[in-house]
């Protein structure tokens, strides 16, 4: 699949759901056809939280924040972050976030995703967690 | 390698060269180890331009624009980029890059790199056209 393509995904701060809910995600990847780099940029308003946990069998993730304050719950520990914070996160590793309430703006964010193999043979390899309570 | 990692690499209106040069590049891989998601952050000064042109033989590559304005040569093509462009260039693909001269401020990118395998593995896959002019 060699060759390029390209898509238009607007700054970060024009990152928002379209239907006006308080988290966004669009999936780069579901647009423009990748192989082994998964892509999402994100956004969340202050106070929005992921909606639930999850981790990754045989994917490493990398998250790359851009703008606002907010946490991540990486299993037991929870870190801060904000724009310039980048989170690798290991196969394995049960992870969750939330933008801080007084965040001065959205946090928004990057998020990565390879595997070491295509990402359609690697297929769906999230399990989730929708039960268990985030930290903040 | 579970687990997790955290690196602090400033908000994309931060990124400079620490010498002052026009162009800067930041290996976020090189400073936290990652297995299968290569990243670096880069800018640079309107007008400035990539060094050279480089194709990947395994690597794909994902470039993020998140500031300036600039373009990106594809082998014959050149196109515009911007906050929001988001490129993906697959393997054989000779490029280059710049800033225009009348970008408002430096262009700033994301360069993500990934192959099927880890990036130990895959070493160094690269190759380069010192000798190209660029077609700006």
């Amino acid at each position: 699949m060699s060759g390029y393509d390209v898509i238009q995904v607007g700054a970060p701060s024009s990152w928002t759901d379209p239907g006006g809910a308080p988290t966004a995600k669009r999936f780069v990847d579901k647009e423009i056809p990748t192989q082994f780099i998964g892509t999402s940029v994100n956004a969340a308003e202050p106070g929005a939280q992921s909606a639930f946990w999850h981790a990754h069998e045989r994917l490493e993730e990398l998250y790359v924040f851009l703008a606002g304050r907010g946490q991540m719950a990486l299993d037991e520990d929870v870190i801060d972050v904000q724009a310039g914070t980048v989170v690798r996160v290991g196969q394995g590793v049960m992870r969750a976030w939330h933008a801080l309430p007084d965040s001065p703006e959205p946090l928004r964010w990057l998020c990565v995703r390879s595997g070491g193999d295509t990402l359609a043979d690697i297929g769906r390899d999230s399990r989730f967690d929708k039960e268990r309570p985030r930290p903040w």
